[in-house]
Order: structure tokens, then C-alpha cells, then sequence
């Protein structure tokens, strides 16, 4: 009982989330190690966009140095595939964790999993890119979607738990769901924290004096750091319209990307041309009157403004943009910036089963990664 | 790739959920027979209180006639020692489904699982009777709690995720939270589907006109099949203080029994004496004045009465009983007879992640069970 079985750790990106993760995981690595029989986490790749660290002599990497260790180190970036060569000679079972937001790692997944590395990501590019990406990922991995059981079993595995609400269980719930036979008629819910915590603001109640400009309201979101560092990047609606195609293609819609249904901006069509975030955010303030009309025909509804994905399953129906909902309604009802996904579903009838809470952060979304990886061991264990 | 996998099924326990089960069951059987490599699930046990049909030559039974065939069979019932010591002679792993709410098959849990036998159970007795039942079953178990990774693998599995909230998302959430190193503060919600609905018909909203007696709401939660047969059995609080007592187990605390914290009965004293539901029942009106004095009190706080569960985990305090909310929290805002649960933890701060919807039912406790069914598959494979 006292044989030490071993995984070896691949990260990539070590921004605030892969920071995050590398916490999290040290903090797994010397749990399982006290484990009968121990469980060894071994760190051997540490790498962001022009440096890396890599154990080619498969020694462990000291988890708590390893960014210092990045800081000092002169390791020039040799492409991807020369890493993955060597990963794939490990004598032992490869995790790698893709903490970047990078498209061209992404379309690399298929690849990776047929050599047998496993990838745990938030990185929403993989899965709400070309459907044929997508399919080529999960007719590539050991875990095929939707996840009934193992098969393929020298593949590696792929869970993505992040790319939808961060450490909230969205997706391993919207899998037991669906694995164990209830039929999903629609999905529904806030699923960006910026927009969450926008319109919290903008619209908090349904009195008139309550409530800042739309424009004063995205300036105190960056200011926050709640935005991209360009907003408009969340204010395009592109974020959640990539949550949204990864829902819809587990429930089997075949979306074929993030711009093939209605998505709403709210970038006003004079701004789109800014040549930059500062530019567009001087001149939001002019346009605030849009915002506030539509506000008052809310409120005279008796109804709250709120930003909202969709996916009506039947109908084939997947949306992206404002919608009005009674003060009373959890989507209204909804504090700060969390998020909140409805499923709506044969079995639970007309009351939604309901996931809400913080759905953006470091330490949340390493969380979802973090829990991912622990459904990697106990496939590979 | 064509050599069919096999896990034998063992049912006890064909009522509601036990029903339901077996409706899944068979979907997935029909699914999972499909896939590359096939996985066969073959069920070779059925029994009730009075009857049974076990398959001594381990050929399949027909799912969707077998409780046609258990109602005209003539096996007798024999001790269910001698049934698991067939159980132990199969030729393929098997997984005992215990639909039943039996504490002394319960009790045998250990046993079983150091037999080899993994075990799924919406039993809720297992877990909330003695604080060494519960240790001899996971200290039996091949996955220890909380559920970093597997060890101990020629013992049996066990999981239990509709004990508390059907099957909703919470002790898988819980898990994930725990295992990846999150700090949980408080856990607190609804969660007993009667109680849900008792609150939020006896006081729907502040208005001292809204929302019917005690009594009556009782009576009417009765008729529509809400609650036990004899209503007591709902108000005396036992029930949410099981869910308690596992939850509180899972955090670390270790609770000695269901009865070892404060919980308060909605049962009137004086009607602690009745010799039968009916006499409960006739009598109840006349302590609705109670009820409706708390009511009137907390209306004057602006809150609404709810019957909660909460654990504070630094104080190590378990509590069930009333407590009032303001109408905007959550917990107030519940709608019919939905359960919520709110885990505060470290990570997510001031706003909880939340899980909310259906906590009881056939349809969606089987849920939570075919759920643990799939968990157990992936880890026999």
C-alpha cells in the first residue's frame, strides 16, 4: 500500500488565475501526498507567452518558487509542439493546464488528447469556436460529451468546469442532468459578472432616483477592475455569447460559433469606431439617454433591466442581450456581480434548478480548474 | 474495443423513488450498451419488505417488467445477509441501491462495503444516526471524506448525494469545495420541501391578509401529498435535522446525533400526546394563534418567517428551527416548495454560492441517485 503513484503537472499561463491555480494546488499536492496510498503532484512545466520552465529531467518544480523561478529565468520559449514532444514522453500521466485565453493553444487541444494528455481550462476559446473544433475536441478525448461513462481510455480527458460561471458547478450539473436522462427545455441567467454588477447599478429598483448613468456605472465597473481593461470588451456581449455556445452544444444545439445568434452590444453604433478604450470612454456619456429611456420603459412595466443569455432548447433558440424581469425574480433579485444560471428541465417543472454566486475572480475560477483536476486523478488514478 | 463491461444492480426498495430509479435505470442501461466499448448493467436483484426476486444465475432481469414480476412472484424474503453473501460470489463488481429509509440495513453498510459492494443511497439514517456508524462507513469505503481521490480499492464506493436536497447540487458542490481547499464559514437554507412550502403559503409577503393559518396550510400540504402521512413526522424538524447533521459531518464537525443540537418542533406541546395523526390534525387549529402571533411580530420587523437549518462552522454551532428574513434574501424569496442551500465560503465572500430548486420528489431524488450511479461507473470502469 505504500507505492507513491504520480501525475505530472503541465501549466501554461500564469496570470491571475494560473496564479491562483499554483496556490491550489500546492495546497492538493501536499494533501494527497499524506494519503495511504500517497498521490504525487509533480509540477514540471511552468510557461507564459516568452518564458518557461521545463523539467526535461522530470525533477519536481518547488510550486511556492516557481514564479520567482520564472522571473529570473532566461529559458526562451521554443513553440509548443517541441514541449508537447517531450510531454509526451513523461513516465508517468500529463495534466496540462491551459490558464491562457490563447485561441491558437486551443485549436491544438484535439492533438494534445490523442497523445494522452489530459487538459483542465477556463480558456472558453477550445469550446465556443468553430463547432468542427468542437467536435474535433470530444471525438479526440478519453471523456466524450455528453460524459455517461469512460471509454477511449488512452486519450486524455477534458474538463472545462471554468469556461461557464467559474468555480460554480454549471457544467457538472448541466452533465448529471443530462447523463442521467432529463430532458433540458431551456437555460437561463446573468452570466457575466461585469454585466451583473452593471446593471445591479444601473437599475437596482424600480424607484426612478435610484441608480447611476449607464456610462458613470462602466467607469466605476474598470475602475473596479470588474471590466476588461478595455470595456468594451464585455459590452460587445461576445463573453457571455461564448458561455452560452458552449451551454447550447452540451444540450446538443449544434451552434455553429458565438456570432451565429442574435447578440446585443451595448456598444452604441457611433462608439464602434473608437480607435480606443480611453476615446470610448470619454464619449459613453453621450449616449446615456439610450440607457435611461429604456430604463423608464422598464420601470413603467413594473419590470428591472437585466443582461441575460438565453437558450430556449426546443426551439433551437439562443440569444444574447436585455431583458425585463419582475423585481421578484431571482435573475432581478441578484447582488453585486454574481452570476445565476436557471435550468429549466423536464423533471424540475416550473421551477428552475437555480446555481448562482460569484462567477468571475482568480481564486473562484482556479477553484473550477482545481476541481476539474480532481476529476482527472480519479479517472487516471 | 468490443468486449462488453459488466456491473451487476441490486434494488431495495421499490416505492416512489425506488420506481423512478428503475425508469432511469433503464435509460441509461439502454444508453450505456450502446457506447464504444459497450457497459452492460445488468440488474439482478429487486426486493421489498415481503418480496424479492434475486437472479441466483445472474441473468439479467427485464427492467421495465420486473415490478409487474415481483408483484406476482413467490419468493420469500430471506435475511439480507444471505442475499449479500450471494451478491459477494458475482462475477462483476456490483452496486447495491438502497431506495429504502431502513436504518438497520443502514447499519450494515460497513459490512457491505468491505465486502466489495459499492453502495448509492438516498437513506438518509446511515449518515445521521451515530457519529461511529458514519465513521465505520467511510473508514469501510473506498472513498474516504471528503472525496480528494480514491484509495482503497477493493473496498466498495459509496455516495449518498440525495440524502440531502434530492438531487440537487450539494454534497457534490460541498466536495468540490472542500477538495479544493476552500474554507466553508456557514451553510444555511431550506431544506425540507414541506417546510418550503408550509412558509411560504402560511406568509407569503408582509401582508397581515396574505397567507392562510397554520392549520389550514398543514392540512393542505397534507391532501397534496407534501408532507409524511402523519404531518408530524415533517414538523417535528427531525427530518432537516438529518440533512444537518450529514452536511455538518462533511465540514468536519462531529456531530454525535440528529438530536444532539437545537431543533424546534412545530409540534404544539400539548398535541405531543396524540395517539394519531387524524386527533393531530383536528386539534392543530386550535394553536394557530401561536403562529400567527410570531407572524404578526415579524411582519413588524419587515421580515418573513422561514424554517431554516444553519450550520456556523468556526462556533461549530447546529441549528434548526424559525428565523426571519427580509423579503429581498433568498431564502425569503423561495417560491413553492423548493429547497435552497447557501454555502458561505472563503472564497466567495460576502454572496454565497447558492443551489436551489425541487429538494424532494420520485423523479428528482432518483435523479441524484442514478447520478451517484454514474460517479460509481466511472470509478469501477
Amino acid at each position: 500500500m505504500s507505492e507513491t503513484k504520480r501525475i505530472f503537472i503541465a501549466v501554461v499561463g500564469v496570470g491571475g488565475v494560473g496564479k491562483a491555480f499554483l496556490g491550489q494546488l500546492e495546497q492538493l499536492r501536499e494533501r494527497l501526498q499524506k494519503q495511504d496510498p500517497p498521490l504525487e503532484l509533480r509540477l514540471v512545466l511552468v510557461r507564459r507567452s516568452n518564458k518557461q520552465i521545463l523539467q526535461k529531467d522530470w525533477k519536481a518544480l518547488d510550486i511556492p518558487k516557481v514564479l520567482a523561478q520564472l522571473d529570473s529565468s532566461n529559458e526562451r520559449c521554443p513553440p509548443f509542439e517541441e514541449v508537447l514532444d517531450h510531454l509526451t514522453k513523461a513516465p508517468s500521466k500529463v495534466i496540462l493546464v491551459d490558464n491562457t485565453s490563447s485561441e491558437a493553444l486551443a485549436t491544438t487541444y484535439p492533438s494534445i488528447l490523442q497523445k494522452g494528455i489530459s487538459i483542465i481550462t477556463p480558456n472558453k476559446k477550445a469550446f465556443s469556436s468553430t463547432h468542427d473544433l468542437w467536435t474535433s475536441i470530444f471525438s479526440s478525448a478519453a471523456n466524450p460529451t455528453p460524459f455517461p461513462s469512460q471509454t477511449r481510455e488512452t486519450a486524455g480527458y477534458i474538463f472545462h468546469e471554468s469556461t461557464v460561471g467559474a468555480g460554480l458547478p454549471v457544467l457538472s450539473t448541466l452533465a448529471d442532468l443530462l447523463a442521467t436522462g432529463d430532458q433540458i427545455t431551456k437555460i437561463e441567467g446573468v452570466f457575466s459578472g461585469t454585466m451583473s454588477f452593471l446593471f445591479n447599478a444601473v437599475m437596482p429598483s424600480l424607484s426612478p432616483s435610484e441608480g447611476g448613468t449607464f456610462s458613470a456605472e462602466v467607469a466605476k465597473a474598470k475602475s473596479l477592475g470588474y471590466t476588461e481593461p478595455d470595456p468594451r470588451d464585455d459590452l460587445n456581449g461576445l463573453d457571455v455569447a461564448r458561455k452560452l455556445t458552449i451551454l447550447a452544444r452540451l444540450v446538443g444545439l449544434p451552434i455553429s460559433s458565438p456570432t451565429a445568434f442574435p447578440v446585443q452590444s451595448l456598444i452604441p453604433k457611433e462608439l464602434e469606431s473608437c480607435s480606443s478604450g480611453d476615446e470610448f470612454m470619454q464619449k459613453l456619456p453621450d449616449y446615456d439617454s439610450r440607457m435611461t429611456e429604456l430604463k423608464t420603459a422598464a420601470a413603467k412595466e413594473g419590470k428591472l433591466l437585466r443582461f441575460v443569455g438565453s437558450i430556449d432548447v426546443a426551439s433551437e433558440k439562443v440569444q444574447v442581450g436585455l431583458e425585463k424581469f419582475e423585481p421578484s425574480h431571482p435573475i432581478a433579485a441578484l447582488k453585486g456581480s454574481d452570476n445565476i444560471i436557471n435550468f429549466y428541465t423536464k423533471r424540475y417543472g416550473s421551477n428552475p434548478l437555480i446555481v448562482q454566486g460569484a462567477g468571475a475572480g482568480a481564486e473562484v475560477t482556479a477553484m473550477g480548474v482545481t476541481a476539474d483536476l480532481l476529476r482527472v486523478i480519479r479517472l487516471l488514478h
